[in-house]
This record gives structure tokens, sequence and C-alpha cells, in this order.
């Protein structure tokens, strides 16, 4: 729908045309977000500031984004995105390389030079403030529900167990690789990622993840 | 050695004589430190403000803990004995219940009304605190080493793989719990840790974590 107006951007900045001006505004602003949390972190974050690096007026930052909680849910939307695009989710037929692939996928965006500071300054956030809790969950609902189909392919094919919940084995791929970077920082690489993979996998065929 | 002087229990604050006045002190400035903890975030921790809380000598606090990371770093130790005397750690001689065991205490942990709070704010400082996380890396190292023995008498008995890592069995247990809690928001209950037990044995079994 590309002549959706400002206010209907404002409602789903997810549906505007991604070459127009809205478009672009969203991109700097989101940037000069990210370029805000990883320099100050999230409690000195303020929507003039953000405006003033994405040189974007701010009435249309206060109009569109609102508070600092709608720009963060904003930019954890587009994080998603971008961490989606850049790897096939499924269509491999093997369960053993979807799951290393969303392994891995995680596993660099956690250490991603910008991204992994933004994640973290997020889950930090959430722990005292419940709007940004409630979108980081909402991240994370939709990553798990985005990745569920090759659990479930696996299921239909007959390598899992039937009756096995593929939000949990999706979950428990992702778990040590946050436990590492949150809890007890051990280094955190692909032979890490691929042993969350192996491991969620040998538990899923051995049925923990049944109902 | 319980009569040692007031520097060498800084240097070592876990050897102090449980009844001294010196314990007493430090039992009443880690509630203190703990009360502020959650009452406003690590920001705004201040050792004046937590010796006029615990009713106890600035210069005791600035003498004994110096900086507010040596203050959290001691509040985690603490919490860490705390935690590990309330279960018995191994013994039971069933690997499946010990790792429930563990999984039940880290969920209970993380889902007291006080201990909760308290590592969502420890965890939240490490992301943007080199030094806290280094306190937080020390109690989490801690906490494995001292769990770690359930899953080698489960190696010495035959019941996991030779070669399987004991730390990776303990770190998966909790992974998914403080998934829950600091990621997608799912509800950490009694099922939940059971769970998490039963997939990281199941993975163990599978020889996911060996070598």
């Amino acid at each position: 729908m590309p002549t959706k107006g400002a206010s209907a951007d404002a409602a789903d900045p997810g549906t505007v045309r991604p070459g127009g001006r809205t478009a672009r505004v969203r991109a700097s602003v989101l940037r000069a977000a990210g370029d805000a949390l990883v320099e100050h972190g999230i409690h000195s974050l303020d929507l003039a500031d953000v405006a003033r690096r994405a040189e974007v007026g701010k009435t249309t930052v206060y109009r569109r984004w609102g508070t600092t909680t709608g720009l963060i849910a904003d930019l954890l939307a587009d994080m998603a995105d971008m961490a989606e695009q850049s790897v096939p989710r499924t269509g491999s037929g093997s369960l053993t390389e979807d799951l290393r692939s969303n392994a891995r996928l995680v596993a660099a965006t956690l250490t991603d030079p910008r991204q992994g500071p933004l994640f973290k300054a997020v889950i930090a956030a959430a722990t005292c403030d419940e709007r940004t809790a409630r979108a980081l969950h909402r991240f994370h609902a939709t990553r798990i529900k985005e990745w569920a189909p090759c659990v479930e392919g696996a299921v239909a094919r007959g390598e899992l167990p039937a009756g096995t919940d593929a939000r949990e084995v999706i979950r428990a791929v992702s778990a040590p690789l946050y436990y590492r970077v949150l809890a007890d920082g051990d280094p955190l690489d692909d032979a890490a990622a691929d042993r969350a993979a192996a491991a969620a996998e040998s538990a899923a065929r051995a049925g923990a993840y049944i109902g």
C-alpha cells in the first residue's frame, strides 16, 4: 500500500514502501537510535537527541514514535527483519542444517559489533521497564514463530516424535547462546552455536519437548 | 580462623566468623545494598546511601568494599552461598533427580520476589560494566563447578558417555530458565524447570556434550 499516509505508517511502520521518503526517515531514525543506545545506554535515550542525530524534525519523531519505548519496539522489529533476511529460514529439508543455521544466526547477531551491544542494551532495559520487556518478548515470539516450521517439517517427516513443541525446540537452540553472553561470559563462537543446535536436536529426538 | 582482623576480612569476606560483629556488618550492608538495587537499579547504587540504610559507618563500607563493583561482587558471592545452602547439591545418586534439583533451584532463585530482581539488576549492570560482568561470570563459574560432580558421578556410573563435559550439562540446565526470564518472558515454573533438566539429560545421554 504505497499511498498510505503518515498516520497509518505510525500505526504499522512495517507496511511503508521500502524506497519512499517515510522509509528513509525511519531508517535514519532507527540508525541514530541504535548509535545513541550503543554509546550511552538506554537510560539516556532521548527522542530529541535521536532526531538531531538523524537530521529529522523533532515533531516527526515524536508524532511517529511517541516515546522512547515506541522507538525501541520499532528498532527491535527492524532488527528482526534484518536478521531474518540474511539467512534462509527453512527449506534445507534437514533439521540438523536448519537448527544449525538458526544457532549460527543467533550467535552472529549477539556477537556482531553493532547488533550485540544493541541487544544487550535492550535486554538490560527490559529488566526494569515493562514496555520494553513486552517489545522484547514480541520480538522473540515472532522469531520463534518464524523458525518453527523447520521443526514442524521434521515432525511431519517423522524425524521427530509426534507432538513435539516446535517453539520449545527453537527456544532451546537460542537459550545457551544468550546464557553465554548474559550470564557466564564464555566465548560465543560457531562451535558453541553448533553444539547448541545439536543438543536441542538430540533432546527433541529423545522426546524432551513433547506436549 | 575466627580471630582474623578487618583487613583480612576485606580480602576474603567468606572466612569471617558467622556470628561475629564483622559478619553482622556484612549482612546488614549486603541487605541494604540489595534493597537499594531492587528499588533504584544499579546506576543509582551509592556506597554512602548503602551505609546509611545499613546504619553502618561510611568509612567502614568504603574501607571494606571500596567500590560499588566490589560490593556487587560480594553480594553475588553471598547470594551463591545462600542458594547453595538451601538445597543439597549431590548425593541423590540419580542424575535425573540431581539435575531437576538444580533446575528448580535456579527457577526458584530467578522468580524469588527479592533474588529475582537482584539477579536481573546485576545482569543488566553486567551488560555495560566490565567489572560487574567479571563478578557475574565468577558467580556462574563457581555455581557450575559446584554442581559438576553430579554429572561426573553419572559418567563414572556409566549413565552418561565418557568424556561428557560436566560444565556444559549444568549450563544447559540453567540456560533455558535464564532465557525465559531475560528474553522471551514465558512463565518460569516447576514444569519449565523439569523440562530444562530432562532436555539437558537427554542431550547428554545422546553425547551432545562430549569433549
